[in-house]
């Protein structure tokens, strides 16, 4: 169902702070670093060999991500696995029951996106990522 | 610094009824499921083609894990990465300045491992695996 593990999202309250840890003394590449308004959080991207780090950040306290630091604090948010066709693996959770928060996809940083909900996977939320052809 | 990851840990409080999501309804291929009696918890290790995630549920209320779940609920617990050699990785990250749990490695199930602290990672919890050379 799952093509490969895109990269693991981690909430943190600070992006500068958190680059100074995960880029300078973690060793972790920076890729890519934006904004994204919708969302009201600024993520950076950054890789370890095999695998990618997304952390995200709010700029605004009236962000999900503000709300979700709240009560939670600070750490493992999501896990993203890059799926072939998002429609056809949304309808296949369908089927098995799985309980999803977007039933349709929205658009993503890297192509469509759709979240699994938390319930769904004991408490460990999963995105879904159809990535745009220059992507990939 | 990080070679690659090697799995994600995902805490959970029953491991048939996670192993019912993950195996039966995403699709994950168990790997192996083995009890860790010295932790008081049994684990199943499951993958999704370029990657692993590690099912943990407590087999004893008196499990860090059973503190865990009952303070955090049931979710991403943390992120291992391998690496080559597990004593100069602990010097180099202690040299930055890296917060560990573990000072010096201890026994995994696929090798030794050592934890660094969830403070200094913005409370996702890393782990360090030295794979022993027949898990490789």
């Amino acid at each position: 169902m799952f093509t490969r593990l895109d990269h693991i999202g981690i909430v943190v309250a600070d992006l500068d702070t958190a680059l100074q840890t995960y880029r300078d003394r973690l060793g972790f590449t920076l890729l890519e670093r934006i904004e994204i308004p919708e969302q009201l959080v600024e993520a950076a991207f950054l890789e370890a060999n095999n695998s990618t780090i997304e952390l995200i950040a709010p700029t605004d306290t009236a962000s999900g991500t503000a709300r979700y630091l709240e009560k939670r604090g600070e750490g493992p948010h999501h896990v993203c696995y890059e799926v072939d066709d998002i429609e056809v693996t949304l309808a296949e959770l369908a089927q098995q029951g799985v309980q999803l928060i977007d039933e349709t996809p929205r658009r993503g940083v890297h192509g469509r996106v759709a979240f699994v909900h938390p319930k769904a996977t004991h408490g460990s939320m999963i995105e879904l990522l159809e990535k745009d052809a220059h992507h990939k």
